[in-house]
């Protein structure tokens, strides 16, 4: 669903896309293919080969795996936007982290691919927002981190055609950072609680 | 500092305030007292007795302890208000927390303390914000968690005393919220060292 959503909108916003999928025959994605005249579909190692920038829509918990099987080499010298949150959905009521507090799942798949440039982003909001900030009104924020400036300046720009302007995009340093916009998840699922809606997000207020 | 910062406040508002230390002759707490008409000092045992609503601003790996000390009859019955964050100091560049991600501090103390009604509030900024939310432009905001409605009442009215008009405190429900708002330190911490300042908050967006 996540993917979808970007998919449509980098679609829209005039880019060429490949869904991956466990295998070539993914229902769903073949289906988004046939809908749509710029996009394709293929296993996870083929749009890892065919995109100049790879997004990790996957659930936290197989991410390392599906980036371990679109292959290390296909990833090298990419970009790696990784919009996923380690949900570790086993059990509890409300749901925990599996990796948290002194690392980070961002970190974890930077460290597992040091050669592809990864830069956490947009995993602080709902789908439907990450591509339309614009449906929910006022000064909001993304976050972005990443050890590479090039490919945080190359995230920014698409997150602008995304409708997220520069000085709503909020650079929060290296990919360690990445374990405060995931631990954020903890309250987002708190306030989304007293809310009763996804359809939210924060800003921040300087003085 | 932060206690002595809502003692201030308190003061200002029209309350009696007696400042609590590990021992009655701490220095700063007896200059603090002699400094203010309606401020006085003392253990925490006597802090604790003396007041109908408690504030916890100790350290968070302090917290249990102190407030063991302070007396558990001493509390039984009336409104703490934690303000603490259980950080980890030791060692690693970037501060971890002690507890997170299936607890919190905030639930331990009221645990420990089941016949207190412990409200998790203004963890999420500085002190200098904490009583005094002018200081930032805007309609950023305090969340506040518990499990006493009651007691949740008390806490919004001592925040709009402090300029946290009601509809900036955003009751995230009960007291495991504290989840949410203790995990959020590790995006605070990011966003401060983005903006290099502590003046910040954030702010909730809905559609």
């Amino acid at each position: 669903m996540v993917g979808a959503a970007l998919a449509d909108k980098l679609i829209d916003c005039g880019h060429e896309v490949m869904m991956g999928s466990r295998t070539a025959d993914n229902e769903n994605a073949l289906k988004w293919a046939a809908a749509h005249e710029s996009g394709s579909s293929g296993t996870f190692e083929d749009a890892s080969k065919f995109g100049e920038v790879i997004i990790n829509a996957t659930a936290g918990d197989v991410s390392l795996a599906v980036l371990e099987s679109a292959g290390r080499v296909n990833l090298a010298g990419k970009v790696l936007i990784d919009i996923s949150n380690p949900i570790d959905h086993s059990g509890e009521v409300s749901p925990s982290l599996f990796v948290i507090n002194t690392d980070s799942l961002g970190e974890q798949i930077q460290r597992a691919f040091p050669d592809t440039a990864v830069v956490k982003t947009l995993n602080t909001m709902n789908a439907q927002l990450m591509v339309d900030p614009s449906l929910v009104p006022g000064n909001h924020c993304v976050f972005i981190a990443g050890n590479d400036a090039t490919a945080k300046s190359t995230v920014t720009n698409l997150l602008g055609e995304f409708g997220w302007t520069s000085d709503r995009v909020v650079d929060l340093g290296d990919i360690t950072a990445a374990r405060g916009t995931e631990a954020y998840l903890h309250l987002w699922l708190r306030i989304f609680g007293t809310l009763e809606s996804a359809q939210f997000n924060i800003g921040i207020f300087t003085s």
